[in-house]
């Protein structure tokens, strides 16, 4: 009976507004999850912010919100002065995810960073949305034994993992027959590998359609995000790495698709906005009666086009399938080597092309665990780090 | 909770098989949908047949699937032999569609046939699966109640409503800001006014995309079937007319799609091949494990393409959704002037242009009657059939 749902509501309407953690607030997804927030104030109320480095935005984002909990790498005066100001408290992260006045944790942290908190919240039976790719590349193994033991909620908030999330809303798991991740195909797709071997970091920063980190920008270029993205796939919809597939998708305007096991296949849409999959996941399992981004309408668009990726030019992407397949510390090593080989490449260290390099390096020279625990992935995300900083340049 | 029934499978497993009668079952859909119960002999059964005046294929398929129950317009001496020798009984429609031996009635009827059955069924808490537009194109509002008093349920056949359908599981109706409807744009999608007003019944007879019966061929090239799968799309989802729209894409491999109230869009897509709506609505709410149809290969295709309808070349989809707009018993006077109109028109009688300016004059003329009885929608059925076969030929 459940699927007939649509027919009608039925359901309780929610009077306490959800309360949320947001972990990453700064970065480019915490502040359009504020912005989310902003436009819906009856429904959501943020309790606890958390940042890295930037502690300028961060006092602002306290000053403006004045959460209750507050966590930062780096305290400066103005942020200190700011934390006073609201009468708020400083929690640290892993702390703030699994505390009970928070109903909802937003994972908008880069990098292995996200890993903890993510792991307290679900033990905490929170719900966490998720937009940290890292968490579940390098330990996706644990968030789902932790998921399954504690009876938490994962919500993603990447574009792609929502339209598959959306896609399975009323379906059955063990009816997935494929799931198909659409790509843009990066700043470079029309690219030849000579051409990719000359790409500096300003290019690479500048990407067609998403307007994101620098980080993330640069694994969009390399298709390292994609790669990533059909790892977290696997882990979050709970099927094997070679039910997952890539279509190229210039256009960005169907996120992702299900291919169920009677051969239909669902997507979901949308003008290529972050604030959709945001709203998704905080209101879940509601929809918001007002759109946070524009509509899409499909004949403006024209056409839509579809091809197959290029493994050759794009080796991340290979890299990444592959690390994903064989499964225990080497998605780890991969992340952790595309990491610090990004960072270098961005610091006018390595070429383009040196980044695929640098990560098949310590793929190849890593003596992988099965199953490892968190110590043994953060491990390996340590070795590899080493690794990676040490391969010269021109190794491709 | 219900909407996270993805993660694992709990319900129980149907150990009886669906008992289906399957009305009109020598059209086309009534074909495929046997096609389909063939490759699934373990979930389905065949209880009862009808058909119209196709004896002969009606005995062939009685002989085959030896149901318990044949109904038919023409009894030739053939069909008699066929139901004897199976042991079955002679039944009407209305009284398989309402027996208590039938847990699904598929209604793949043409024209106003599949009315009374549909209501008998739902009156008796069956499940429908609804190939017939005209049932709910003349009397949407008198199905809706009965759905809303019985209890009985309705599910799309339409490749068009099944995709707007998958997209809504585990959705709110609520919810729906708009329905998108695809159109093919028809077998003459690219032609003049002027080349419309001189196209060959043989011409029209072939369809771009699908293969189905002359009627909803030629409505198909007219658009008068998107027309009405707008007012059947209104009717089955509790939407008005207003937020129903029609986008012309080529392929056909989008299906349809639904904007929800946040902004959201879902689509249900696959290879243009009926016998995938057919499964959904004989197996749902299950996905059944193997596919009945090619599958999607978006690659393969390359580009998916996207326009607005021309409502000057396509009078009838204006026509179509005006009467929908208006209701009452302008609807049931519009399909009744389209099968009168096409039925002259492959008979050569009338020019293809003819056809909207007979269904025009009709409208025109009718005394509109609003939430009409079943008495009434017949009255304005016949009363138009009259008029339509009256208006000669050169009326646009």
């Amino acid at each position: 009976m459940c699927r007939r749902a649509f027919l009608r509501y039925d359901g309780p309407v929610e009077e306490r507004r959800t309360r949320l953690a947001i972990l990453g607030s700064t970065g480019s997804i915490g502040r359009q999850t504020l912005d989310v927030v902003s436009k819906y104030r009856r429904e959501f109320e943020v309790v606890a912010l958390s940042a890295g480095r930037n502690a300028d935005l961060l006092a602002a984002q306290v000053v403006e919100v004045r959460p209750r909990f507050v966590d930062a790498l780096e305290r400066t005066p103005v942020l200190e002065d700011a934390v006073r100001s609201v009468g708020a408290v400083w929690l640290p992260a892993e702390e703030i995810a699994a505390h009970p006045d928070v109903d909802l944790v937003v994972v908008a942290t880069v990098g292995a960073a996200g890993l903890l908190p993510t792991l307290a919240a679900l033990r905490a039976r929170k719900a966490v949305a998720l937009a940290n790719k890292e968490v579940l590349v390098m330990a996706g193994h644990l968030v789902r034994r932790e998921l399954e033991r504690s009876g938490g909620e994962l919500r993603p908030i990447d574009s792609e993992h929502s339209a598959i999330w959306q896609s399975l809303w009323g379906e059955e798991g063990h009816a997935i027959r494929r799931i198909i991740l659409t790509a843009s195909g990066g700043a470079f797709r029309d690219r030849t590998l000579d051409e990719l071997a000359r790409v500096s970091p300003e290019e690479a920063l500048d990407h067609p359609t998403w307007r994101m980190g620098p980080k993330i920008t640069v694994d969009s270029a390399t298709l390292m995000n994609k790669g990533m993205e059909t790892i977290e796939a696997a882990w979050l919809f709970g099927v094997p790495m070679e039910r997952v597939e890539v279509v190229i998708h210039r256009e960005s305007v169907i996120h992702s698709l299900v291919e169920f096991s009677d051969g239909s296949v669902k997507a979901q849409l949308g003008v290529p906005d972050m604030r959709l999959p945001i709203l998704c996941a905080l209101a879940y399992p509601k929809r918001l009666p007002e759109p946070v981004a524009p509509l899409l309408d499909l004949a403006a668009y024209g056409q839509l086009t579809f091809g197959k990726p290029d493994f050759d030019r794009f080796p991340c992407l290979r890299l990444a399938m592959e690390a994903g397949r064989l499964g225990g510390t080497y998605p780890a090593v991969m992340a952790a080597a595309d990491e610090v080989a990004v960072a270098r490449f961005l610091a006018g260290e390595l070429g383009f092309l040196d980044i695929p390099a640098v990560i098949e390096r310590a793929l190849e020279r890593h003596e992988p665990i099965p199953d490892p625990s968190l110590e043994e992935v953060l491990a390996a995300d340590a070795w590899a780090r080493q690794v990676a900083g040490a391969v010269p340049a021109g190794a491709w």
